[in-house]
């Protein structure tokens, strides 16, 4: 049975790995004229893997294997994940199912419009359809945890609890928003004009591939491409590739995109090879594999040490007007911070505050008082209480995201899930390192990644996310951390005591 | 059912295009450490689509659609199309075929160690399994016009039998075997050291770029890659690429081997867009797929009016051994002909000749008197006697090619009626294009791409072999416009009289 199991879930993997291919080709170099063949090839193997994935076969080996005694906890934990996956997909009807898909193609296509045209009227009856729909899905699987928005959040961060999310959120709102606005207050602003000279994209490119290498990751084991929107995607165990985007000007793109998706991939690289082939032969959760690339691109890449050793090799690629910046102050210019309106462009110090609002209206448009409609109005009010800005529009407001238009309710909480656990593994790592600032400034990654890799990358999804962090650190769920680091980084930098 | 058909053939398409990407990927930059896993997915997809090519539901359609009647031209061909390929498949047993499939692979490798050692005793067994295993199959599918080596034969070059070969090949031998003998003695032999300097790859690699657009190629529908045996693949109706190889002392590899792929992709991107999504979307046969990619190699690649109009250009990129070449000395260069013994590296002149000896060979174990233990000695003899030099060792002899390794017989052929259909278009198009070297000489290749469309790339696989022939040029297989051509073209470059 267990050799079945394996066998089916093998069919699904390499299903995967083309699916993935054609994805990331579309993403970095398939020529224009093929791209509606392209989604339609797409399209028809998602949806062969959709059945496999909900085969009535694959259903009775995963309720027979669950019976079984005797398993290795590999294979105990995979059989749990096939069933929570089987339960997702195959408890909705396929015809309801279909309705859905066709439903957010429809609305990812409106929403872009509608962010165009600042015109939230317009995506509003998706919106709501969307939220219905999800509704009426999150019936069908059964409720988790005592509520609508529960059982959303855990299929994402399995094991964590609005609960939990309102007391670290709480925790962490409560310091980081009046330094952000002592901040925005200081005197004491970076000079950051130099940064936004022209910066030759294939300069970038070199230093990227440069800072790849040194970070650890395995150029035989994948590969970096241009894209649009950086991204990492494991093609198969031994593929896993990272995208970066090279703004002429703005090499920060680049280099802080290059090293988030490194330490994805570092994740995806350093699972153990006993996993494969299996169920959780894959990250954690979101909010663990964002954990991951946080760590990397704040505790690592954006660190005075990290960058003691490596502005000389910067510089050699760098444009003339960063000869002449000494490292202070290039290093006060790259971890510049500022209240700001778009998720996506804030810093490390801000970045918790725009989830934060995104979770408090998801929760409220399941287990709350809040409506569809309401929702551009508290957007608005819940920027300016929190970060102290108020979008002039819909676009640069409420409509910035595309996640809530393909459906995804509940992922949000997961960017700031991987802010908060970096922050724990990082103060945990002291104790074990405590000479990591050091290990930065001699160029030595490898014994961080190393403990990292330990405790976090080779379990892949044998351990939920919330145990690994508990084996990791000693501790649950804990917002004082990342409030710690945040304030005594951002005082040093604005010289605000 | 016409519909029901469409849509089979369609998901069909779908795999092959997943895994077309995959394959392409593989050979172009794919990290080595998931290369075993990729080869996996492919043998996965590979099954998928086999059961799918020779499912019951499929081949009660075909059946049907063929009783049917009022089907438009590209329907009837595509259900005639599609039978031939079902019958192929669906006749031999599941288990049979898997065993093939096995033996292939392990050939293919045998084959690899017995190359490298020159010891044909290793390969033999296989190679003898292989023709045993492909008799049989012949048994299957039951035997086509006469004979099984006709059979095969026809699996290629639809239509085309041994009788017309023989006819065509001992056409062409009578007179090209002596003039590869005058030139090979001809005291004036093209000076070609020039050629062999240090040509850098970006250099090679931007002319590459620019002649594929000279010679319209879409880019947009398209792209350009390095790889180490330089292919055209059709990834799917918008989406048609090509690779090529650099060789840094000797830049022919690169820009004949692109020239020639770009020859193929012309005939992909410019089929019907009527036909899209039909099994008569492709080309018509391997031999006149071959025979645009030799119509772009030979007669456009390698004509003096090209390098009239493209010299400047190339001299642009050239390394400074070329600079003080005149134009004159450089065509004499890249036109030099000589008998050698490995077919890949042949020239125009004699590679026909090449072919010709495995078309016997095969000819003789399928319907002759020859046994796979004779064919070290039968090569060795033909060669001294087509060409006028033998190998030394049976792995510059019987061993060089892969195709028997992998059980592809009948398919040498295709390559010389390449060139032969090739020769006939061009003697055709000269009536309506008589301008033809002043149209390359001032950079006009798109009437030329024009009438090939017209009466070749359009037709996709509507048109058998033959039948385009016919039309094209007003008559059947003609050994003599090829003939003709190639004494003309060499006596004149070698100063025969």
């Amino acid at each position: 049975m267990e050799q079945q199991f394996r066998e089916i879930h093998q069919k699904m993997t390499s299903y995967n790995e083309a699916i993935s291919l054609l994805y990331w080709d579309m993403r970095t170099g398939a020529p224009k004229k093929g791209m509606d063949l392209r989604s339609e090839t797409i399209g028809t193997l998602s949806s062969e893997l959709f059945a496999l994935s909900t085969s009535e076969q694959y259903g009775e080996l995963i309720a027979g294997l669950k019976l079984q005694t005797g398993l290795s906890a590999a294979m105990q934990r995979s059989v749990e994940e096939a069933d929570r996956q089987y339960q997702l997909n195959a408890k909705i009807p396929p015809a309801e199912y279909r309705e859905f898909v066709v439903l957010t193609s429809k609305a990812e296509s409106i929403w872009e419009q509608a962010k165009e045209q600042a015109d939230f009227a317009l995506f509003q009856p998706y919106l709501e359809q969307l939220v219905e729909t999800t509704r009426r899905f999150v019936g069908y699987w059964g409720v988790k945890n005592g509520s609508v928005y529960n059982t959303l959040l855990d299929q994402y961060e399995p094991g964590v609890t609005t609960e939990q999310l309102d007391q670290v959120f709480g925790q962490l709102r409560k310091r980081i928003v009046p330094l952000v606005k002592q901040i925005s207050e200081s005197a004491n602003q970076p000079e950051t004009d130099f940064l936004y000279g022209h910066f030759p994209k294939t300069a970038q490119q070199d230093f990227s591939f440069d800072v790849l290498k040194k970070l650890g990751y395995d150029f035989e084991a994948g590969r970096l491409d241009e894209t649009v929107h950086p991204f990492m995607i494991a093609i198969n165990r031994g593929d896993v590739r990272v995208t970066t985007k090279y703004d002429e000007s703005d090499f920060r793109t680049a280099v802080f995109g290059t090293i988030h998706e490194a330490g994805h991939a570092l994740y995806e690289q350093n699972i153990s090879s006993e996993l494969s082939g299996l169920p959780v032969d894959g990250g954690s959760s979101m909010g663990i594999h964002e954990s991951q690339s946080l760590f990397f691109e704040n505790f690592v890449g954006r660190n005075d040490a990290f960058w003691q050793h490596n502005y000389d090799n910067f510089l050699s690629y760098a444009p003339s007007q960063f000869q002449q910046v000494p490292v202070l102050d290039f290093l006060r210019a790259i971890n510049e911070a500022k209240p700001s309106l778009i998720r996506i462009e804030a810093d490390e110090l801000t970045y918790a505050l725009h989830i934060m609002i995104r979770y408090e209206l998801e929760k409220g448009l399941f287990d709350g008082d809040y409506e569809v409609k309401d929702l551009p109005q508290l957007w608005n009010d819940k920027y300016e209480e929190y970060l102290g800005v108020r979008p002039s529009h819909d676009g640069e407001g409420v409509l910035q995201d595309v996640h809530w238009a393909g459906g995804s309710f509940g992922y949000f909480p997961s960017y700031a899930l991987g802010l908060l656990y970096a922050a724990q593994f990082k103060k945990a790592m002291q104790q074990d390192i405590p000479n990591f600032d050091e290990l930065l400034s001699s160029g030595q990654v490898a014994p961080i990644t190393a403990w990292l890799t330990d405790k976090v990358h080779r379990h892949g999804a044998v351990k939920k996310p919330l145990e690994i962090l508990e084996e990791a650190t000693g501790e649950t769920l804990n917002g004082d951390h990342l409030a710690d680091y945040l304030e005594a980084k951002y005082k040093k930098l604005y010289q605000l005591v």
